[in-house]
């Protein structure tokens, strides 16, 4: 389909209205209908909730002007299409996750999640105030894209084995589920990892034909049914410490926008962001609670465990300094990292330790 | 002034455009300029950060229907005077923190920061997700305004002192400066608490009228220059683990507005929560490190004072507790916290303690 004849025939009434007003730029004049394809099944836990609050938002904010039409995986193109199809004009935006699209560019990697990386809050920190926002325009207009940060599921955790994981020897050949630079780790160090689509992690577990499994959190998790199966939880994984979600929209579009509408589609994804964090951690805590009372035991990864991931993890992204985008992304994301985790750390980090244990929570 | 009349004559210009338009809720009919009134100078860090940023949305997003007339403490009103203003309908909005009314009712600390209380990542988790905003809807509701968090200054350090602190018994006559419940505590610890505003702190730190004082983060304190007259920063703090801003229109007005612009209004507040606890985190990180390339030791309170700090916030709580909507917003307010504040240190607090160990950050 051609995007431009698309544009001309998905402008819906208000023409009348239109005719009527001031000299106003040719997007204005009538509302408009933008379709969002997205990575997920509709009504998926946390992601799909950030889609339709972003296109909730727009709707209501533009006052109609603009209207999204919700697409989710595979309805018009297929979940991880959704990147090239809104590059090429076939879709007008997409919502999801930026890691999805390493093989378009690996430096797509820090708008979702890194393995030894930043936290959802550290991750916003960074993109609002250290430049990310900026190196994510540099990134997405080498595409035609114009994206923004917009959700983020919070930490994910190290996940659900058939056993304890008491050193690195343990990974050694374990079939387990986890996609991306995670992956990766990893695979260097010896586990067999598998990328198994989310719909099927669940029968492939229970089949034995993967060991382990990490999702998104407790949340996600407990919908999944993993307790069914297995009940041992590893909590803090080292591979994806705060995963964001991105809505991208066609440079194209975005440019024939108003700066009014420019104005709320950016404030729409900053909401979303602040929303959709908040629910990813309010959503967890609850969750647990259900899943320790079904007698999930969650453990934590020893210090040799972490240390193994570690030294993997900067193998793995050494890999990638050689691309100079790639590497001007990463030297600015670690600064910002480095330079936000020390106060973090000693202020609200000692806080909450001393306040978990003062008032026992 | 009667706010009626005051509505007419500050409607601008947009007549000629209104009167072809449509039927359209009168508001709408022509731009709008709107006071709000604030508690800080102009320029302050981080807070008026806050409220102009909310300002700039608004008006752009609303393509200047509505303009935000901005005027700093002092200038229409008093700093603390602006809720009684908007409320009165005197002036239109007030941005400001909620825990400078705690006459006009106690439970409005909750919509800042309590002793003990949440980050500010975990207000949002509540405010959000957990009925923290309805809970403002009705608190604010009584006084005829209508409440959104808009703005977080994040964890509040213990402050500056001219000894260290290794007993409670340190904190017998000091006088120091720590205004709201946080000064109620640490008055039943024997300090000899002063409420000391903004402007008069250095002074009276220089001038040995107090002995020590509790400002806001790094990046604010470094520019009262607190570090030309002691190095000794106690970084984790009890008294204010999140403080949050509040925007706050006069109810009449805001039930005028179109349910776009409430829309706008409330996403607009949302993507500052988002951007303004970035912000921060950010420089205080930032600032962390230019103090303590100055000399300044940063130290925390030992386990004893935490319990001492604990056991008198809960006495000051329990004070409250008579009054059915601060109990109500309280136990609201607690049950979130403990339902969160398990999974965040189990999986973000033990990630970046790891992460911060294993790549020595």
């Amino acid at each position: 389909m051609d995007r431009r004849s698309f544009l001309r025939t998905s402008a819906l009434g208000g023409t009348a209205a239109a005719a009527s007003t001031l000299a106003a730029p040719a997007y204005a004049q009538g509302n408009r209908t933008l379709t969002m394809v997205t990575s997920v099944p509709e009504g998926f836990a946390i992601f799909d909730d950030a889609a339709q609050l972003a296109a909730d938002y727009i709707t209501a904010m533009t006052d109609g002007q603009i209207t999204i039409d919700k697409r989710p995986a595979g309805s018009l193109v297929g979940a991880f299409e959704v990147f090239d199809a809104v590059s090429a004009g076939q879709a007008d935006v997409y919502h999801s996750a930026d890691y999805y699209f390493l093989n378009q560019h690996p430096g797509f990697a820090f708008f979702t999640s890194v393995p030894f990386g930043m936290t959802g809050q550290e991750l916003s920190n960074w993109y609002y105030h250290r430049g990310g926002s900026e190196l994510h325009d540099e990134l997405a207009g080498l595409f035609n894209l114009k994206s923004f940060l917009c959700g983020n599921t919070a930490m994910q955790p190290g996940g659900w084995f058939n056993k304890e994981i008491n050193s690195a020897d343990d990974l050694q050949g374990l079939r387990f589920r986890m996609p991306g630079l995670g992956g990766q780790v990893l695979g260097r160090l010896g586990a067999s990892v598998q990328n198994i689509p989310g719909g099927e992690i669940y029968q492939a577990l229970a089949s034995g034909a993967i060991e382990g499994a990490e999702w998104i959190g407790p949340f996600a998790d407990e919908r999944m049914g993993f307790q069914e199966i297995t009940s041992t939880y590893y909590a803090a994984g080292f591979h994806e410490p705060g995963s964001a979600l991105t809505l991208s929209m066609n440079l194209d579009i975005w440019n024939e926008m108003t700066p009014a509408q420019q104005a709320i589609v950016e404030g729409a994804t900053r909401a979303v962001y602040a929303d959709n964090l908040a629910m990813s951690l309010a959503e967890n805590g609850a969750a647990l609670a259900r899943l320790q009372a079904q007698g999930v035991q969650v453990l934590q990864f020893p210090d040799d465990v972490w240390d193994a991931f570690g030294s993997a993890a900067e193998e793995v992204n050494a890999e990638n300094m050689g691309d100079p985008l790639y590497a001007k992304i990463a030297d600015s994301y670690f600064a910002s990292m480095a330079e936000s985790a020390g106060w973090f750390s000693q202020a609200d980090g000692l806080y909450m330790e001393q306040r978990n244990r003062v008032r026992g929570v």
